[in-house]
């Protein structure tokens, strides 16, 4: 089915998108929770209408860009889920006027919501803003405890052209281990963050709207949702093997594959030469911690998605990479020209080396559709 | 400089851009031996144009979207250092048909020389080959002493449709140490490996016109230039934190940096937090084998360029980027909304991240330079 394509190019099956997101919108309705799927990984629109059931609201995007390709195609309700500065307030009030959507924004910061309030007021431009948790990971968002997260409520709260609208965490630190208890608990004091701070909030009479949390592993291991109003998620649409290494799915639901040729026989260093390099699959190994034979990408038929044997991509360089043979035989299997298919670490960088998707469907191609990637 | 700006941006400091060329240029001057600029790290009309001193031809490439690019740009004498296969045919004839420009192609597969010449005398289609050696990387190329290397040379010497040029390598290895000596025997081995070739085609009547080595490294140290028709390289424009930690560069010669916003305070892990993340920086940490504090890149005055302490980005999330202080004094001189700009572990991966220099001389942004990404 591949035989006339350029190579490489990133593959995505439908039918295991579908599946993929059906059992993340099931897991959803069960617990009468709302999903606002995140967008990073797939940034598309197509990807989007199925993650979405075609409802264009209710989203969360990690650039302004992302903002605004969704706001240009009518999406509204979409929350910027990277702490906002200063120095993008003009692009944010930009998509505000084209597009007529209002973003949700994020931050942890006093001088941060200082400058929206001044802004919003001397640009009379409406803003909405959540306040960021920190619920373990130590990258954004302030400690439950701390002073500021009155006093940024506050600042909120006090200007009229800021509408306050909640509380929102993610529990990165999730893909740490792969033990699930582990992650459940990690789930559990991610939800307990954003209820705690909600209801120290409410105590000085500042209602959140919003109480929001996110990761895909916490999503599948959470044993409550109490007091939550919605989940973040995104890497559940396509998965990739760092999710297999830890138990959040198998191999046959990766949805996302690199195709590539082979290109050499590196018959001295036993190996064969593919046209997907770090470029391609990206350097991004995080699969390798718990699946050391991850390398950058598992190798697999084409068509079945079988993997190969135990091939691996082991090493790349910008345009080639490197699968390491354990038998002479891989060189009448795979010669020259023939085509594979490379399972890949980490879905969002793979995804983001290119600009669109080959989709296929009951082994056929079926479309292509266009990514929005950079900033 | 740059308050204006919003972040991440890739920045391009000019007058380092073209001292680093000079002194590349200078070096292939004294040795009296062509450089063929690898445009596959700056792949880009602007900065090739310097790198070549304006000539519109005798350039290497890695994708054939760059062949492409710089084949409708007038580039001709264009090498395409990526072993072709079948199925990328119908791209070389269709940049030789449109552009009027047959590229140089590369293989080290009889399968492929065969496939070549039924292709050229089908389509009746001009093609132009040279055979790839290993020279001790084990990546692509053939041994010297494989007999495959006057077989592929006799399929091209008897088809009518392909002009054989030579042979070339390229000494990836040369990345693995930061031994100069060790360097310079590698570059010799480089060397021998082509001029052997040459030579050993030369008994069988087959004449070699080009003979190509490169790899930045091996340019530098190398202790002789004889037999080569010319050299290959492509970081020394811009250089990075993986060359400075080789000692193939200063720091301050570094031209490239991506430059980011202080979006986080993370008081809890005693961190700043930037809007410059594995997107935006790449996961290549490739510097860290003799530079341990590289991280994920060097953080520097936005406008001194000076680094600041010893301050690096430690962790890399899609859009965030952490960086760990050893002083809170940090918090008060690195204020919200504040810029850095930070040094790259390997220029090619990050620059890949952008679709564009902002270019930077004296102090000042002078213009936006566009750039060729992916295939």
């Amino acid at each position: 089915m591949f035989s006339t394509i350029e190579t490489p190019r990133l593959v995505l099956d439908k039918a295991r998108l579908e599946k993929n997101i059906s059992r993340f919108r099931d897991l959803a309705a069960a617990h009468n929770i709302l999903l606002r799927p995140h967008l990073k990984t797939s940034k598309s629109l197509d990807v989007a209408a199925i993650a979405n059931g075609n409802a264009k609201s209710g989203v969360t995007v990690s650039t302004l860009k992302e903002a605004e390709y969704f706001s240009a195609a009518g999406y509204t309700d979409i929350m910027y889920a990277v702490g906002i500065t200063p120095n993008k307030f003009a692009h944010v009030k930009r998509i505000a006027d084209q597009h007529k959507n209002n973003l949700l924004l994020i931050t942890d910061n006093v001088i941060v919501a200082r400058a929206s309030a001044d802004f919003a007021e001397a640009e009379q431009c409406q803003m909405q803003f959540l306040i960021e948790l920190d619920c373990g990971e130590s990258r954004g968002g302030i400690a439950l405890d701390a002073p500021e997260l009155l006093e940024i409520a506050q600042i909120f709260d006090q200007c009229p052209f800021i509408s306050f609208m909640g509380v929102m965490t993610h529990a990165g630190h999730s893909y740490t281990t792969d033990d699930k208890e582990r992650i459940g608990e990690i789930a559990e004091i991610e939800r307990k963050t954003v209820v705690e701070a909600a209801a120290r909030l409410a105590q000085i009479n500042i209602q959140s709207e919003i109480i929001s949390v996110g990761s895909t592993p916490t999503f599948i291991f959470a044993k409550s949702f109490d007091g939550l109003t919605e989940v973040r998620a995104g890497v559940y649409m396509f998965f990739d093997l760092a999710q297999f290494s830890r138990s959040i799915c198998q191999l046959d639901e990766i949805a996302i594959s690199v195709l590539a040729t082979i290109i050499g026989h590196a018959k001295q260093s036993r190996s064969l030469i593919v046209d997907a390099g770090a470029f391609a699959l990206s350097k991004d190994i995080s699969a390798n911690t718990f699946l050391p034979d991850a390398g950058f990408g598992y190798v697999c038929d084409p068509v079945t998605m079988e993997r190969l044997g135990q091939l691996s991509v082991d090493t790349v360089h910008q345009e080639h990479g490197n699968i390491r043979l354990d038998d002479d035989a891989w060189f009448e299997r795979l010669p020259i020209g023939s085509m594979v298919r490379i399972l890949p670490n980490h879905a969002c960088p793979t995804a983001a080396s290119f600009e669109n998707y080959l989709v296929v469907e009951n082994e056929a191609i079926v479309t292509e559709w266009q990514r929005v990637n950079r900033w």
